[in-house]
């Protein structure tokens, strides 16, 4: 289904067009054209602002910030702070910017790379809308609270870390209810908080580690700690008081989001010499691991990216399912604006 | 059996003996008494370094610092980087400081703790020895490197997460083992790298998500993630290169472990104010949430081991199988030291 047509899509080099079309080169198509429908809802319910403002940093040190967003539009603010991390890093070792009035910022990979690319530990992380079910309990309550980690490996190498703290994303229940499969064990609760197979009966997802037994609870802990990182040092929403993500509910209308989201540059120059010998030597060591099965490659975060990526490369573009881009060229002419251009069908 | 025998231990207040008599009154029983034996032997071995010397700043900024702990002894060391770490977080809002040279420094909470009693954001990490199977790999490659985030809340209430990034701790099969139990689904791996159930079988540990489909992945990639905070930014030992905790191995003799390790601290106040409330706040809401079977209350991190310690308080000691007083008196008798007082039997 997936390789049925082949677009090419122009890939933006900044702000939101960047990180959502990234978003699909590096195979996560639950956050890239999979989601222009939402962001433009976003926009014309009154949910963003898109005035002509800058975030506002609302206190400092030389290695610390506190920012409002503003609710503007969410990868304008994020790479705000992610530029102010990079700075303070590049001053002092590290920076960490937690940030409110922050909207949706598509993947957190985005930025991490941003500060990878200049030889920085870059992290990102974000609360998002409760679909979450904590241990022991019956329904959502945190949300997929994403975390990115990336940093620079010789020469062209880097580790990139992009996770929700769910054990899957819902994105990936969707997929298996549109085919008709049923899900596997330690995904998915329904309205009940029992476990689930059935992907239309889901309701709340299991956070990474899935049931209690596996180690559930510190899935459920590390969203916590992605509270702590953006929301609880911002005051901005956490928890259940996030708005569930749906332009088209008109109690959303006019109301951001206001999510908390947490940025971190660490410059390794401020440690140990030999940072990205060390990261490439440790990323090749597992690389060359026997695989289980005697065959399938054992890879390292973000590997899986740059094979879909030098698949897009071979192909000349990124593929898509034949929906996707019925409905992005639907969007196209809404907007008045070039439809997608298919590279081969 | 836990049950058995109920005895008084002094809970130190400060040093080696502090955190890991804390890591038994916190209900981490693999961290506290058990350990005893393997501390001794690695000073017996020489693979300690018990010399009256300090760690070494190597490097530092008003944020960060890099510090060479000289394989003394691993509370030691890590207790003079988390109070580097929260001097710099009082002046500038953030210290990071990680360090080469470390010794296992029993569990990870006591020093976030520290951080977390003084109304800091406290973490800390750190790598161990090969355990955990990265996804399709076949034999254990990186350690089961264990994060602590611990956070004040309103009142005495306060986030303390505590856990390895592998699915659970080797000391949960080994107990497994004692009782003739098998082993769940999602915990641990044969020496072919297949999942087991006999956990005598077991030669290392799934990462927290278990198998790739239900994103065992991700605490692989948490577990590279703290190798990049510990090891990659301070040059010590990582991944399969750091040595089997055995000091009953004569190779190891005289050869310190070089882990590295990472301390975090966050003062809050360098941001929005009101972070204790919102925080106590956001834990009642999850501990106020509807359990799924009706009846088991919803914990947050850090309740766990907060009803352990009201257990141990209102018997007035720490419970413990009788084969671990056993041995714990042993000892006692070998170093010429006061044996373990009962408190009733």
């Amino acid at each position: 289904m997936e390789n049925k047509l082949l677009f090419f899509v122009f890939l933006f080099e900044s702000g939101a067009g960047g990180c959502h079309g990234c978003a699909d080169y590096r195979n996560h198509y639950s956050h890239g054209l999979n989601r222009l429908r939402f962001y433009l809802g976003e926009i014309e319910a009154g949910m963003v602002d898109l005035q002509n403002r800058q975030p506002t940093i609302v206190k400092e040190s030389v290695a610390t910030a506190l920012v409002d967003g503003h609710n503007l539009s969410g990868p304008f603010t994020a790479m705000f702070c992610m530029d102010l991390a990079m700075k303070k890093a590049k001053e002092t070792g590290i920076g960490w910017v937690s940030a409110r009035g922050c909207n949706h910022f598509g993947i957190a990979g985005w930025y991490s790379m941003k500060a990878s690319e200049q030889g920085l530990v870059g992290m990102a992380f974000t609360n998002t809308s409760p679909m979450m079910i904590p241990t022991r309990a019956k329904k959502p309550t945190l949300g997929t609270n994403a975390m990115s980690v990336a940093a620079p490996a010789n020469g062209d190498d880097s580790f990139v870390l992009d996770m929700a703290t769910t054990a899957v994303a819902y994105g990936k229940v969707q997929i298996r209810n549109r085919t008709g499969q049923t899900i596997p064990e330690g995904w998915a609760m329904d309205g009940e908080g029992k476990e689930t197979q059935d992907g239309e009966a889901v309701r709340g997802l299991y956070p990474l580690g899935g049931k209690e037994q596996t180690g559930g609870y510190k899935g459920y802990g590390l969203a916590m700690m992605l509270e702590i990182f953006g929301a609880m040092l911002s005051g901005s929403n956490y928890g259940p008081n996030i708005r569930f993500w749906n332009p088209s509910n008109p109690e959303n209308a006019g109301k951001g989001a206001n999510l908390g989201q947490c940025f971190v540059a660490i410059d390794p120059s401020a440690f140990e010499d030999g940072f990205t010998d060390r990261l490439g030597d440790l990323m090749n060591i597992c690389r060359q691991r026997e695989p289980a099965d005697g065959e399938t490659e054992v890879l390292v975060a973000g590997d899986m990216e740059r094979q879909h990526m030098e698949k897009c490369e071979r192909l000349g573009g990124i593929p898509y399912p034949e929906n996707q881009i019925t409905e992005a060229n639907e969007i196209a002419k809404q907007y008045k604006t070039e439809a997608m251009r298919p590279v081969f069908q």
